[in-house]
């Protein structure tokens, strides 16, 4: 599930909350998993993943992450990056553009909060996406980080949000024999440009 | 549904063979649904949108696209692209970084042919992600190349495979307080180095 607070009322934000009703109605599974690609400016490479997203508040959609992960130093030295869902219960794609950055920490904080124990002891314990020996060692840390965490303990600075702003939206919805129908909304001088395109 | 033709038998493969059939014997709506991510050099952009993997053969993942739309102009300028899977029916998600290219002629031609009239319409009629008045266009165009083909109506030379053979694959698996295990392997000098990721 996406928690949305006071989302913005533009018109493809306005789209993408009723797809996203419909989509829960038909049971759509794994609501929250978005993929976002990003670039490796070193490498040359194109990279992507599947994240959850956890907001979207006002303009920003939100999911969490290590701050040291291969991800984080892409988004540092790129901004830009594409989102893309398949929502397979209601046939709709949605594919987006937007420019990523760190959230806030106040609203890092309260989420960290907010998370189980046991979410917070993995977030602390794991240095995401480094080579380890052995599955063994990964829980290893993981129970031993769990084991020394107190009521005190605190989000840890090299973990916390990324919010993307999008700048464009595909609404694309699948038809019979590939008549599908593609909606357009490019930000232009902070208005939202609508158009169609082919299938 | 992927089709496999006589499918590479290096670890990973096999690995990727083993997961698709237990996506598929969980009942994994839209299997053959994948994420392709690509580099616009020209906009400095990292674009993604869902294609359906129609084959692997030895080591070329394929699937079908017109030549001159904006990922055909991307995947010519910037051959790296990344590809990705998640199957949620098992909790499971396949990372990939690839090169890619254009499918033979002659394999193009033969999937061609195999389709149907109604799809084969529409991948003549449609300059694929180029801007359109109105639905009522796409429709007028797709009825009118319908109504003109006939038996001997071949492949364009604008629409056809595309091949990506990947040097990269990441095995992701979910687990319970994101106690994920994750599994790389790369390839160095036509060997698979295979190595965990902490998740």
């Amino acid at each position: 599930m996406i928690k949305f607070i006071n989302p913005s009322i533009e018109k493809p934000y306005i789209q993408f909350q009723s797809l996203y009703q419909e989509a829960l109605a038909n049971e759509q599974k794994g609501i929250e998993a978005i993929s976002v690609s990003s670039y490796n400016q070193e490498m040359n490479e194109v990279e992507a993943r599947y994240v959850n997203l956890k907001y979207i508040a006002d303009n920003e959609w939100i999911f969490f992450s290590n701050y040291n992960s291969p991800k984080a130093e892409q988004f540092e030295s790129h901004s830009q990056v594409s989102a893309l869902i398949f929502w397979s219960s209601i046939n709709t794609q949605i594919r987006i553009k937007a420019r990523i950055f760190k959230t806030s920490v106040e609203f890092s904080d309260k989420h960290f909060e907010g998370r189980t124990k046991e979410k917070n002891a993995l977030a602390i314990s794991s240095n995401q996406s480094q080579t380890i020996d052995s599955f063994d060692e990964v829980k290893k840390n993981f129970h031993q980080t769990l084991n020394e965490m107190t009521p005190d303990t605190v989000r840890p600075d090299f973990w916390g949000g990324f919010s993307f702003i999008p700048y464009y939206f595909e609404f694309w919805q699948g038809h019979k024999n590939r008549l599908n129908k593609r909606c357009v909304f490019e930000q232009r001088d902070d208005e939202w440009i609508e158009r169609l395109l082919q299938p």
